[in-house]
């Protein structure tokens, strides 16, 4: 009798050329000369979900990207229920530089990693679930859980359709645990799970002045939008790095001694920090340390800048506009509609005569959460963990935001688990993405663990 | 006997018809792309010079676009010599919200104007002493002056080559003066000339942090390189709109009480300056009219930013670079080379741990002049645009630079002229350039008159 382990192991080399198909579809959903490939990763998936045996797969449509739903409910009434969430769409490979050193959706595998858009976010990760399904079926023919899977395309893009297809599907969704796979562990030897992650508002702020970018001749006579820009932006944090922006403190859920000693035993030091991030020093909030800074601390992030002219040689002209998108991590309880109100007034309060102003929301904001960890779904994944990886996950909060999860946590009212198994230097939003193999391999025997562990504690 | 102004009148179809045939040529000499289209509107040139008749007419090579030297030196040894400057490289179109009625290499006469790149600066300006030399052969078939033509293809990237060429060729320039028609008048029932101009320097500002862009996710733990450059921009001026970088006034040239009551007597009001910048409010050096800061006070303005992501939608990161374009504006008698490293001593100065910058020099810097207003040349100048226009021409400060006019001053030793028949709403540097078809037409009959006039003084 082969074990679902086993098969897995079996199995290394075809699960991996399955994945590179996938990853060949350049499903950037966020842009829209992308959207044929987009639905094909949906389809992909759909006939992949057919294929490793699940009972019903189909595109459900939404006003954007169609969602992926999957089930096998055989596993009785007795049994608990999994819904799986992942996404499949990727980001965009945008980069000025040309730093990726093989084509962004051309998957190879290097040093035991594959590099691809998308190979750790989430479409590797998403993939281990469909690996684990495939391996107990053939070996055991049956699943202990009554599993359902949903996979959006929208993520990258602020999840807006995701929202009305949840509530407008309660039943179908009806469920005890969710677990998503789109988080990182530590290190292959230090695994870790994410038990917070913080919310995010993301905007964007335009700046005009002159009608049509005028001769830079005429500079020192009017306002010039790049400046203003560059003015406000700079207003928003103070010398040290605190937010400036008024009341965006106050209503952060301070952490606890408890908690603070938590973080502080975590083994990663600032060292190696600055080298997973490839900096040279470390920036931020005074009064916490860079781990309590990252999870639950909010942060007021520039993620782009544009105006006048950005090609090569000069250009002397004032530019009719400038723009930049500002983003913020938020943490419990910060309302993101409070938090974007409070950036709107005070760039419209910092915008001077002779310019006009904007702050846009782009996508839905998600507010910060804490997924309860005394959980007994929770004890059992870091069981699994625990076995996989011979050492027990040190407890985190994560400085990312994954908006669906507050989002099942209300609609659902259950559990989510984050079971990740990216690593630091995986590239994510960056050229030359990757995943490391043995950590995929990690991840399909962690949670085949998981699924046959979860029934006892039902 | 048909007279040079009659000729001019009976051409004027002609004239425009050549005029849209060099307008044509997209020579945006900035553009490696553009290179060939460069070279071709040089050889189109000569081969004009040709056809209205200069004896000679040759493209010099320079290590970037060559020059385009022609001479007629048959006026007699004591006959003044005069040499024409003008630049046939145009700004690049590039245009994010298409605001181009037309497309700018294809030029169109709408409203009495011919709409292009290049329409009046410089092509359709440079292109008006072509047209008077012409007319004056054609009609009385010889020339008042010995004329010679110099006309290059770097002015919009910053003439780099031109001081070398210069310096090489000191003997085929030798002049009594030089004529440079490449700046407006104040409007067409408003003649004006510039006796002084604004130099220039003009750097890109990078900033470096982490070795690749990272999710966002790890904000509030290092530095932003788009936060810094924002930052560090904003401490370039008060609140006030004064310049902050430590020594930048040190040597500027102060008005005064004359001048200033010149500078006064100009009949432009703050709201024609805003109606044709289209700005809603003026912004600039408190302590000074908009007309003192346009010509006789130095500038620091941001031509372009970019960093991170600038497409449609969001993307999460935080990039690993920030680059701004920033230039000044300088007036006699600040050094353009002090002024250059004091900007990158300050910027330096205000770059924080975990950020690398630098402040790159791009094109040569110039330094600004004041053109002698007394001298006989000037004179016979001010007499041409009154019999022309009707009215005496206000003598003006320009805020624009035009480097070789110091470049020229210093080399030749003779007074530059700077006759120039644009408008203040010509949108030169931006969408929708055109020159207006009765300011051609002036132009044309002012340096008809100049040149006739000139060896009186002589």
């Amino acid at each position: 009798m082969t074990t679902p382990l086993a098969y897995n192991q079996q199995h290394n080399e075809q699960y991996i050329n399955e994945l590179k198909e996938f990853l060949r579809i350049s499903s950037i959903g966020t842009l829209r000369a992308h959207d044929d490939d987009t639905r094909r990763a949906a389809e992909w998936l759909r006939q992949h979900c057919l294929h490793v045996g699940m009972t019903r797969a189909e595109l459900m449509d939404t006003p954007g990207h169609p969602i992926v739903y999957a089930e096998w409910l055989e596993a009785g009434p007795h049994a608990p229920t999994v819904l799986v969430y992942g996404h499949y769409d990727v980001q965009p490979v945008d980069d000025p530089r040309n730093e990726w050193r093989s084509p962004p959706f051309e998957p190879v595998i290097r040093d035991g990693n594959i590099y691809a858009r998308g190979a750790i976010d989430d479409k590797g990760q998403l993939f281990m679930h469909l690996k684990v399904f495939e391996a107990v079926m053939k070996t055991e023919g049956r699943f202990p859980v009554n599993l359902k899977m949903m996979f959006e395309g929208e993520e990258e893009s602020g999840s807006t359709n995701l929202e009305p297809f949840i509530r407008a599907h309660l039943d179908l969704l009806a469920c005890d645990v969710v677990v998503i796979s789109d988080t990182s562990v530590q290190g292959e030897d230090s695994p870790s799970i994410d038990y917070g992650l913080r919310g995010l508002i993301y905007t964007e702020i335009l700046v005009k002045g002159p009608k049509t970018d005028l001769h830079s001749g005429f500079g020192g006579t009017v306002p010039n939008p790049a400046q203003v820009l560059a003015q406000i932006l700079a207003k928003m944090h103070d010398e040290n790095g605190r937010i400036l922006v008024p009341g965006f403190y106050d209503d952060v859920l301070e952490l606890t001694p408890e908690e603070r000693d938590a973080l502080a035993a975590n083994p990663v030091t600032e060292d190696d920090w600055k080298q997973q991030r490839g900096v040279s020093a470390l920036w931020g909030e005074p009064g916490y340390t860079f781990l309590e800074r990252f999870g639950a601390r909010p942060t007021l992030e520039i993620n782009g800048l544009v105006s006048g002219w950005t090609g090569q040689g000069a250009k002397t002209v004032i530019a009719a506009d400038a723009m930049a998108k500002v983003s913020c991590r938020l943490v419990p309880h910060q309302d993101p509609e409070v938090i974007l109100r409070s950036i709107q007034d005070y760039v419209a309060a910092l915008t001077p005569p002779g310019i006009e102003s904007e702050v846009r929301a782009l996508g839905p904001a998600a507010p910060g959460v804490v997924v309860p960890i005394a959980s007994p779904a929770m004890q059992v994944a870091r069981e699994a963990y625990t076995e996989t990886f011979g050492r027990e996950p040190i407890m985190t909060r994560n400085g990312g935001s994954i908006p669906v999860v507050s989002l099942y946590q209300e609609t659902l009212g259950v559990p989510v688990l984050l079971l990740g198994f990216g690593l630091p230097d995986d590239n994510l939003h960056a050229p030359n993405e990757k995943m490391t193999l043995s950590m995929f391999f990690k991840g399909v025997d962690t949670l085949t663990r998981f699924y046959q562990k979860l029934p006892a504690t039902h």
